[in-house]
């Protein structure tokens, strides 16, 4: 069988109010659920020895903010206390909006001198509780320092403040023919110095690597008000140890990420998506051996997604599967500069794919709604599960091949008071396991984890692929990190922030 | 005017001999310069509180890696204790060859009870004095621990230990269809630990980015011999901090890189190099933004030599110039997946360079030999330069835009006691500026230091673009770094070495 590209047959599902740039605004109004047991009484936690939060601090912060930042009223600070998925529930009163680095300093020195914790907040798309409070901790929300400094259209360096939104910066840097090394779901509520703190990875993984690679220079300030400086528009520089790494995957437990500067690389002109149905897992693999070898140098996304997700973004969403029935969707996405060349590498590659028989049916979109509505399908699969309940989320990575035994293992061990869902980031071994219920329930819980991680650990998987660790996960990094190694986090911690006032429930156990 | 794939003009030059895979080597002959000054006679340094090598101590390092892998025959170490530049001379009388981590890590052990200095070496190829000892400290050689462990041909995850060849993982690799994604002039004698304690970058930066993305995962012993494993073969792991970001680029002071795996990209099936003539370097500018737009993902790398560089490959070397003479020469390189694909963009790419005028004249190689001796112009200058006398270097990141300014104005300060050479990393905005005289001499050093270190830093450049701090280059990092940063900086040292032991007279200031 070949499909041609001219035998389309994508559709324009109807919902087209439900943009992937809106998740966080869209589950606020759309959830059912909501979550009023405070993350303490869940977990059983216990409060720092922080101090609480005075009038007088209040006229500090008034003073340095002005009144109307900061915000003191609870049905305002309402959404700030609890995170997207409706999991966990702090109890902060007080939600600060600095405007410029020096705002960020005061406010930390302040907090740092009263002993006061403090939780960083981007734009609280997190799924692992790192960007809620826990207990009492102001929130320092970065919402307001949404300024974009610079882009240079011929190095491709955009310098911002810490508070951009994801997609405004791609929408800035497409003007100049620019794109962001990044894309997420979230990217339309989700700001860039959350992405850092978290080390976001995302769909454009594949093609841009790590961020790691990608930001030059960041400007932080530490638990004490210190802004430590490393802002480069420079690609490379060698001198001395690259503090900012330290920044970069540490949840904002060592430092407020208060300005970015990253490099952008040239917008493709065409992109190509591939959707294929495929009967087995080995087959997905086949697949995606083809595609690297095929595409090589324009492929920019490998996905997958099982029948199990497919009928929750149909029966919850109402987005409509594009191809006929099968256990596991393959999806293929390049971007090149030529669209004829990219146009026939990828006719070839379907080609392939369809006579070798590992993909039994399948769609190809050219055109920009079309593409869209095939990436809907993958980017929506989090919001499909929790219209439909309680999600136990776990993002993993495991050696490929084995990627998605522990789906099946989880299917036997839950039986049937829940659903195991299993999609992901196919070409990076990353797995989105999920479990849902009708509601929390502790002893459901108690049937997934430790198992998973467990499991995990034992094929020297990660227990949180790009995640984070933050409140849910952290107990857990001991069986990804040494005791040497997690030591040695703490001595950094101790550190940058010897009073451990940020963010002081997440990322490093207790 | 057109210039057609068919109508080639390159030359095979005479000195087939002098491979790319093989500089220190050559270089050890080659040279007429031999230094005899010690580093610490020519830079007025004092040696550290560290004790003496005492004859237990030989026999403690014999019991650990046997008699033969202990080295004290002064004629042996001779070639270890001086830089491949010849620029800095240490004065080590052992030379140790560990085999295994546990090796290493009993070492270290001892020499920290004993306080005794270390310098870890790999291929010694560094070219800031970083590579090898100031004093007596024991040279900690790397090049026996050269074992593959695994390559993964579906997810292209290398493993290895520290000590490979890069060039041997390349041929490793590809046999796999892999390619590293790292490659610079040394590659036949470099190992893969000193490039990530280096964190070198090269020519395949452009393409592939830094290797803080790429890298996966390391293994490290510290000074006190504990071994950190932040091994790993998946791709994403966000537990906790990203230690293995400190060891990489920090020069060996934190710690010996024992272990590593690394992402190997899909070897492109075809690669192309075009090489121009240009009159101005505006000119350049204009060739570099046509390249970014027209030749999009297929690009590789983007470097420029003058006409100084050139005369000098030609003289020194032998290697004729296969174009017309002109002021400044662009070479572009692209890799891809289809050859047709690619040589109708390369053709475009040439038929626009030159009508446009901003090439003046140009080649185009496709094959391999070819190609090669494109790549032996601009990767031999710092060969041809060490022929000529003693080089003053300097490896710099500046504003693209002003990237070649400071040649000219280096040509006016310096009169003509020196000739001074601008060649580099067009793509990445990283200059190599190099300034030759018959031999050392203070003078000359002082009038070239400080004044391009604070010119780079008045233009917010990188005085270290890729080679690192090392032992020149330290007492500068304060124009690229805050105090805040240095001092933080220190406080790491003190953490992971707190006695100090691990290549002490480098990086860090003082």
């Amino acid at each position: 069988m070949t499909l041609a590209r001219s035998a389309l047959c994508l559709i324009n599902y109807s919902r087209s109010s439900r943009c992937l740039g809106n998740i966080r605004q869209i589950s606020s109004s759309s959830s059912n659920l909501t979550l009023t047991k405070l993350t303490s009484e869940l977990y059983d936690v216990k409060r720092g020895p922080y101090g609480f939060v005075s009038d007088k601090d209040i006229r500090t912060f008034e003073s340095i903010l002005g009144e109307q930042r900061v915000i003191t009223d609870e049905s305002v600070i309402e959404s700030y206390n609890v995170d997207w998925l409706n999991t966990v529930r702090g109890q902060s009163k007080v939600l600060l909006k600095p405007k410029t680095t020096e705002e960020v300093s005061k406010i930390l020195m302040h907090c740092n001198e009263q002993n006061l914790a403090v939780c960083p907040q981007s734009g609280n798309t997190g799924l692992v509780g790192g960007s809620v409070p826990v207990f009492d901790e102001i929130i320092l929300s970065m919402q307001l320092m949404n300024e974009i400094t610079s882009i240079d259209p011929l190095t491709g360096i955009l310098q911002c403040q810490s508070g951009c939104i994801l997609e405004n910066l791609n929408t800035a840097l497409a003007s100049h023919n620019l794109t962001m090394p990044l894309d997420l779901g979230a990217k339309g509520s989700c700001l860039i110095g959350g992405n850092l703190s978290t080390n976001a990875a995302g769909i454009r993984f594949l093609r841009y690597g790590s961020l790691r690679g990608s930001v030059l220079g960041i400007e932080a300030v530490l638990a004490d008000g210190r802004v430590m400086d490393f802002s480069s528009t420079i690609r490379k520089d060698n001198t001395g140890y690259d503090l900012k790494q330290l920044f970069i995957g540490s949840e904002g437990t060592l430092g407020v990420i208060t300005g970015v500067s990253i490099l952008a690389p040239v917008k493709p002109s065409c992109v190509n998506v591939a959707f294929f149905g495929a009967d087995t897992f080995e087959d997905l693999l086949s697949l995606l051996k083809l595609a690297k070898t095929s595409l090589g140098e324009i492929l920019s996304a490998i996905e997958f997604l099982d029948s199990s997700c497919m009928k929750e973004v149909g029966e919850q969403l109402g987005m409509p599967n594009p191809i006929s029935e099968h256990p596991f969707y393959f999806l293929v996405e390049t971007s090149g500069s030529n669209a004829a060349h990219d146009g026939d590498k990828l006719d070839l590659f379907v080609e392939n794919c369809l006579e070798s028989n590992f993909a039994k049916d399948g769609t190809l979109a050219t055109d920009l709604s079309k593409i869209q509505s095939i990436w809907n399908l993958r980017e929506n699969i989090a919001e499909a599960l929790k219209c439909k309940g309680y999600t136990y989320k776990y993002d993993i990575s495991l050696p490929t091949i084995k990627m998605y035994d522990i789906v099946n293992i989880m299917r036997k061990r839950m039986g049937d008071d829940c659903t195991v869902y299993g999609y992901g980031h196919l070409g990076d071994g990353n797995l989105h396991l999920n479990v849902v219920s009708k509601e929390y329930d502790a002893n459901i819980l108690a049937q997934i984890e430790p198992f998973v991680y467990d499991y995990t650990a034992s094929l020297k998987g990660s227990i949180s692929a790009e995640h984070g660790l933050g409140f849910k996960k952290k107990k857990y990094i001991g069986l990804n990190k040494s005791p040497e190694a997690i030591s040695m986090m703490k001595n950094i911690k101790q550190l940058l922030d010897p009073k451990g006032i940020l963010n002081p429930y997440t990322t490093l156990p207790s």
